[in-house]
């Protein structure tokens, strides 16, 4: 049966994205220093490899051959929709130009050795004429795939199907009001919250066994998991039932390595949960890069910082560490890891300044892509508007646009999942305390029962819905800023009085 | 250039082949349980891309046209070889019949299950059907391969290219006569070696960085390899300059651990100088199976266990390890260490008496696949020859054919190359001291200046020459047991006086 054969097809390719999982993985992780270029003509073959398969004109014609036939219709709906799901894909990949392809692996390549250097040294000259290739190669790719309004659409849609800038612009823009209010009255509270204790010297074995602890009581079953320490952290599937997690601890920062390591169970338990349900359908996978953002902030912020997560957790940790915490209180603990502070570094922000960094980036992609603006002006821009969100100028440009790794890497359009990723986590919180009470008291049931909620509602459609609609059928509401903007206010006015 | 796109493809093939030890070396030490199935799959999708891309009628194309064209023979000498080697390998894999290879892998998936009930319980019979099918099926791959004497020389070929039975078994029947002399010989000096003293507690950690400090006194260069620990010990290479090595330390058997180590090591060793010497040539690949377990045996037995190596490195362990070493002296060590001991189980057992057990099973391999008996004999065989050889009965089943798992695996023509190994070895340490004088105070230094006779006279050959060939070049002479002999001999009679 020609379902079958195109299935077929559809999981040998994700098989050979499972190796490419593995050697990314190793790579991250344990490969020898001098094995790293023959790692590189490895990861060629093989993604040149899925490639050609994904791109072929036997399975292409397979597809067709299906979706034109009369039996189509007949067969059942799920089976139709893996089909036209994979249609898409397909389709979308083949509109792209093979040497347009080849020539942003390379350029990405080049871009990547520069922007370290740039980075280390604040001198762009060689790596702005990259930057501003890398934008005019993903514009012809725009225009290969083609669009109706915007060609960071197209970019939008490798990371969020479906999603539009229009769609983002009105709703990013409300919500940089909003947040530059709250930010504003936070500053005006002056309340000052003490947080040396979190710097103080934390055993790094015991940190360790602390957030694998944590990660047992999410439920992670550590026969489909493995945690290992990378330098970033990072989440990777590399089979059914084998997911992978890093974390990264640091002895002299608590949070930092704490923090990683919910976030990242929160993206595991996602992609554990998807394989459960649908197993070797196309659908087995995260609906999106915003969704997966979503659990992983779910789990790093909202459960994680929550007041009702540490009622039930500090005492454990106070033992552990009493060194540290003996004279610290909840409540001192609580308002330490929620500390807002104003960063030009993204990675280095709070729950509520991070997203102003998102709204900067968005807005410049867009601009970009759309040739509003030039590369040699990405300075000024990051100037106006950090001074504008912020109320400070960037010191150095790795404190502005070089701070990140994306652009040198093609990833353009992935910044916005992110920031959706909070807002999606806040209205899913809103619509579980709707069906199953106030989250304020997390206990191990009450952290089980949440974790259910999610994969009834979520997880168990994997990347059937797109987030979007995802959004819609489990919280009953379009995805909007407003729950994220009061989950804020609720929290942080009471932090700042 | 033809020439180019040739080496091109086969490259391709063999960054697949990186992938899948990669597959292999995760799954045998880092796997969480239930990726297991998913990874069979991937392992599954790659292996057969690789052997299709081999078997592909555009690669032969490109290869005939390539041998059959005039210009041929104006290509430099090594790049002829380097095609007819190729055509060789892919001709012999072209002209396997692909349901004849799929029922081999289906065969000895259910073989090595079967196997493992079987070498547990006792009982073989749902096991000896499927082994008859083994090499019922094997033969009819000889068959369709060809051969001109034994369909057994076919299975051969692929752990040693080109090597013959009727080479081997003049060979292994001197050896034979010789072995069980000496042992006899052994037996009536009726000495007795105290060895109790190895199977204290020695501390894990310890016994790891002793042996890691041997590998560095190796040369071995970390920034292109690592070790870990697995059940099996194993070597592996990942990518050029990307080399793994297992070991398995067991707490209260210092020598099992320490002498996988070196066992290892010396694989290592080789399979790091090829890629070093030879690069992306389709020669960068070890000779054979027997030059590799030559290299292995070289620095577990012929360097691990001679006087003149524990003479510059006993005081370093008795400090280590001063509470179970205490009132040992270094001649108790040696000698514990090369203690002979007939074993029915060949991994058990020592450099003399080991050669026994591959002599018994290539044998029977060659009865057995040429029908001489059939498999509800192989018992009544084992029985008579250990018999012979050994001059006991095995208790059980799992102490005679049940022990190894290779041929479950369908490798069939493996084991001889374990004593083949073991002759080349000895062979090559009498040619190394001819020029270098008697290897019998191995101090670091002349651990190096050792390295660098194998390296320049072995490694750097890479695949070129076949192992028979090399052997040759090397040592001046064709193969012979009579090295081996010699080398036990001088060794065991002085042990034992």
């Amino acid at each position: 049966m020609i379902y079958n054969e195109i299935i077929n097809s559809i999981n040998e390719i994700k098989n050979l994205g499972y190796a490419l999982s593995l050697l990314n993985w190793d790579q991250s992780i344990f490969i020898p220093k001098n094995g790293v270029m023959s790692r590189a003509n490895v990861i060629e073959t093989i993604t040149k490899i899925a490639h050609d398969m994904l791109i072929s004109d036997i399975l292409y014609e397979k597809i067709l051959s299906c979706t034109e036939s009369n039996d189509f219709k007949n067969l059942e709906e799920f089976k139709q929709k893996e089909i036209l799901k994979i249609k898409k894909d397909v389709e979308k990949e083949r509109k792209k130009p093979t040497d347009l392809v080849k020539e942003i692996a390379k350029t990405t390549s080049l871009a990547m050795n520069e922007w370290e250097q740039a980075k280390k040294t604040g001198n762009d000259e060689k790596y702005l004429p990259l930057l501003n290739k890398i934008f005019k190669l993903k514009k012809e790719i725009a225009d290969a795939i083609g669009f109706s309004d915007n060609p960071y659409d197209v970019l939008l849609d490798d990371y969020d199907e479906n999603l539009k800038y229009k769609y983002i612009e009105p709703l990013f823009n409300s919500l940089e009001n909003q947040l530059v209010e709250i930010i504003n009255k936070i500053e005006a509270s002056k309340k000052h919250i003490k947080d040396d204790f979190l710097l103080r010297k934390y055993d790094k074995n015991k940190q360790w066994e602390f957030g694998l602890c944590i990660l047992k009581k999410f439920g992670i079953n550590f026969d489909s998991c493995r945690q290992d320490i990378s330098t970033h952290p990072f989440t990777t599937t590399i089979g059914e039932y084998d997911v992978r997690i890093t974390t990264n601890i640091s002895e002299n920062n608590f949070i930092k390595g704490f923090f990683s390591t919910l976030h990242e169970g929160g993206h595991c338990l996602y992609e554990l949960s998807v394989n459960n349900h649908l197993n070797s359908s196309p659908f087995a996978t995260i609906s999106s890069l915003s969704l997966h953002e979503s659990q992983s902030r779910f789990f790093e912020n909202i459960i994680g910082r929550s007041y009702g997560f540490w009622k039930n957790h500090f005492n454990d940790l106070k033992k552990l560490f009493i060194e540290n915490l003996n004279n610290v209180t909840l409540d001192d603990f609580y308002k330490a890891i929620n500390k807002v502070k104003k960063s030009p570094i993204r990675t280095e922000s709070d729950e509520v300044t991070y997203n102003l960094h998102i709204i900067l980036r968005t807005q410049l992609e867009n601009d970009l892509i759309n040739d509003k603006i030039n590369v040699n002006s990405i300075n000024d821009f990051w100037h106006e508007r950090t001074k504008k969100l912020f109320n400070f100028y960037p010191k150095t440009k790795s404190e502005s646009y070089l701070q990140d790794i994306h652009w040198s890497d093609g990833l353009i359009g992935y910044f916005p999942t992110y920031t959706l990723g909070n807002l999606i986590s806040a209205q899913i919180l809103n619509a579980m305390e709707n069906q199953m009470g106030k989250v304020n008291d997390i206990n191990d049931e009450k952290l089980i029962n949440i974790i259910k909620w999610l994969d009834k509602n979520i997880y168990k459609h994997g990347s059937f819905y797109s987030s979007m609609e995802l959004v819609k059928i489990s919280t009953n509401k379009d995805l909007t800023h407003e729950y994220f903007i009061d989950y804020l206010k609720d929290k942080f006015f009471e932090i700042y009085n």
